[in-house]
């Protein structure tokens, strides 16, 4: 349940609510669905708070999550809550203007992009796609993200998604779940479906 | 990747189109954060297909999913996916006029009507948000969920969530996700906050 109990207090000398409006540093890992999803979902939350969204895709295809960015977009411009600015490295990040063929460099870009808005405290949620990924791969240096995070100003709450999360990435997040897959329907041979998958 | 290659091709007489469109039973369940999460972000995928999504909270305190509640409200009327329904046990279903002071009456009725609008096929994707609980209490017949579900006509996608999903569910499940805590904020002493996790 949400509002459940700390099972400890800490001696940090911070209040109840200085602890509550820290910066959450959130990953979702694991070899299940839902990593993603869920991100999605905790941006509903953001939404509903009035706060600005950025989500930064670090996938190489822009084809997926087509549902989802629909979905913010409309609430976005809706002038109900939050606004939500969608960012996709497989279409080219759009503030990059020459074409990057490589993969690794685009997701550097991605990164950088990051850092500028942390700086600039554009977003209130940043929902990190896949960021996993390229720090697995060593493209992007885990230790300097970490140290970009850790320095972040104001309370800027970001989620990071993706299979591999380094162990150091785990360590320095508030909030770590881990998605686990117990059965899925292409174990059966079914393929994904409309709706479901995307 | 949602798009991968099955790993075994069942010999069902299925062709891949059907076996593609075949209704899908899906759990979240485990002791972690996301399992809600995930549901409502599956639910922003049917939305965009323009499926008619009805959302069951069986919980006792209407007062969470605020945030997912608005959101989806105002994208099932935005008039450019899905519809959405949203039928909250806390307030009271919409559609029982007594009041229920009984939690085991008011998860009944829940069900109830859930049974109605399968037979009827009202919804394509149907959340039944910490479905789980009424089941592993014994409150509602496992067995009897699963004849339902199991024989429910047309394509309609069904999404319990909850933590305890009884082994028989899990068995009948076409898609079982567990959401496992690896680290959470209320561990080192911080209460959850606006926007995370409500």
């Amino acid at each position: 349940m949400p509002q459940g109990q700390p099972t400890t207090v800490p001696d940090d000398g911070l209040t109840t609510r200085q602890r509550r409006t820290q910066p959450v540093l959130a990953v979702h890992t694991g070899p299940g669905k839902g990593k993603s999803t869920a991100a999605f979902g905790l941006a509903l939350r953001a939404w509903n708070q009035g706060w600005p969204i950025g989500v930064f895709q670090f996938v190489k295809s822009a084809k997926w999550k087509v549902g989802e960015e629909h979905a913010l977009r409309v609430l976005g411009a809706s002038g109900e809550g939050g606004s939500v600015a969608w960012h996709k490295m497989g279409e080219g990040w759009s503030w990059v203007q020459r074409s990057i063929e490589n993969s690794e460099d685009a997701a550097r870009e991605g990164w950088e992009q990051v850092k500028r808005d942390l700086a600039a405290e554009t977003y209130r949620l940043y929902v990190l796609d896949e960021f996993t990924y390229p720090l697995h791969w060593g493209w992007i240096d885990t230790d300097e993200v970490l140290a970009v995070l850790k320095d972040r100003p104001g309370s800027q709450h970001v989620v990071i998604t993706g299979r591999n999360a380094p162990a150091a990435l785990v360590d320095a997040a508030d909030l770590v779940t881990e998605m686990t897959k117990v059965k899925h329907p292409m174990d059966a041979g079914r393929k994904g479906q409309r709706g479901i998958e995307w």
